[in-house]
């Protein structure tokens, strides 16, 4: 028999993986990465967050207690053997990554299992993998109440179709500044999210790295700046957490509204601000809702006029 | 006899232009331009303004008739045998100008002559000229309340230690993103206006094209999105419009303070997306307070929440 209650938690589906970054601030090898990691952990503030992924035989139980901690439900982890996902990467220039190496390792065969009991879960947010992935996913959940997508260049030129399938069955895209553009074939950037509207999601966040992000809809238009971060120490997984306290905190809400994406936005954009101020999740899993409260404050001062 | 009245005039000095422009959007050949032109342009929707320049005897009266049907003074705007300043370009990418032609004709040997009336103003803006030029007036204007100049690359470059000059004696320094950075060698931008404080201006008013614009000071962080606008015509003149904007703003109030600062920062946005929708002055010189408060409330709408 089926419960009518309520299924409040957010359900993250993404990559986990092992980071080697270096940046002008310093390096760090073998570090826990990934989107799903990202946005599971910047969600956890704000409601009880799920994740969907796959790790190697290798990925220490440390990482699993530590989701744990966060209330991080880590059922949905498929520990298989073999090495976890692993990517290396350098920044000279602190917003352009440049990939040194990727080995995709057990990613390579990822093929998202929904445990029973998430498939109840109503807000859904799906990283940047595979669209065909993507699609798998949204297949086994039953009624999602949001479900939010983010994608990148790669899918946009290579599987274009698939991609245009997913936005169509999503409420939500995550998307950058110039993948927008490549993907609307626009140069302006309301024009592009207007253009993006009409292909399926009703609301498109446009991320814009430094300088910060946008919420378009219809009859909606919202900027968020950056928090002013002076020293930057290493942006992975800056848009995931970005994703991950936008979810959250909408998840927490369990409706959806201008005034409620407004809020989104700028939680998204603190978790971000933590996550950049340290190498892997660091700051973002020490942090607390004083010290993002506080951030909001902040915030709040830098843009209300 | 001196007076104790207030000059609550805004004094405007730098270019005065032909421009022949070419975008994507089409092309317009010799029209008014110049960066007094738009600041001054952008200001009198605020108050009184004066422009000092340097035209050729080519320069058509109905342009000096413009300017007075704003309230623009045009009595120190000399005229000499000879060209006006004449610049080319084309915006292919619609974020950078390419340059095709520069005459500098009667703006080579320009000295700017400050009139006796003018002396006294107290609230100035520096165009992009010599800092040498920005200097001179300096010396000409008796006791002004608040100085603001704007640079550009080839000064920071070619005459550094005179625009470190000027910078020690204004209290406002308008500068792009990357223009602050090289001053400062700094590559974070917060770390680059805190630097720039200290080189003597008190605010700081980083320009970030289709990213807007920021205003820091000590205890102070404001950010200011952009207009959106869908169809950016041509953007010669968008930072000269922020800058007349913002000045003539703060001259109507007579003072200045943090709330001051934030309004004048988003009339500065609105003055310079007014620009940006048309060639030359074209829409600046065609709107109204009713319009520029229309766009006020759409920009409130997109930062408060």
């Amino acid at each position: 028999m089926k419960s009518n209650k309520k299924d409040m938690s957010l359900l993250v589906v993404g990559s986990i993986a092992f980071d080697s970054v270096q940046t002008p601030f310093g390096k760090k090898d073998m570090a826990l990465g990934g989107s799903a990691s990202y946005a599971a952990m910047a969600g956890s503030y704000f409601c009880n967050t799920r994740i969907v992924g796959v790790v190697g035989d290798d990925f220490p139980q440390a990482n699993l207690d530590l989701f744990e901690q966060h209330n991080i439900c880590s059922k949905g982890i498929e520990i298989i053997e073999g090495k976890t996902f692993f990517w290396k990467g350098v920044y000279n220039d602190l917003n352009i990554a440049e990939t040194l190496d990727t080995q995709l390792n057990v990613f390579a065969d990822f093929d998202p299992q929904i445990p029973k009991e998430y498939e109840s879960s109503e807000y859904l947010f799906l990283g940047n993998i595979h669209p065909t992935l993507q699609l798998r996913v949204l297949e086994q959940i039953e009624k999602p109440k949001i479900v939010a997508c983010d994608t990148m260049n790669f899918w946009i030129d290579g599987e274009r179709e698939l991609l245009l399938e997913v936005i169509k069955k999503v409420d939500i895209l995550f998307i950058n500044e110039e993948e927008i553009k490549m993907l609307t074939q626009e140069k302006n950037v309301f024009m592009a999210a207007s253009k993006a509207c009409k292909m399926g999601a009703q609301l498109i966040i446009i991320k814009r790295g430094q300088y910060g992000a946008m919420a378009i809809g219809e009859d909606m238009l919202f900027y968020s700046p950056i928090f002013p971060v002076r020293a930057v120490v290493d942006p992975t997984g800056a848009g995931d957490s970005f994703a991950g306290g936008f979810m959250g905190f909408l998840t927490s809400k369990g409706k959806i509204n201008k005034k409620i994406i407004k809020h989104a936005m700028i939680y998204g954009t603190i978790a971000a601000s933590h996550t950049v101020e340290s190498f892997s999740l660091e700051k973002l899993q020490n942090t607390d809702m004083k010290q993002i409260e506080t951030r909001k404050k902040i915030i709040r001062d830098s843009v209300v006029f």
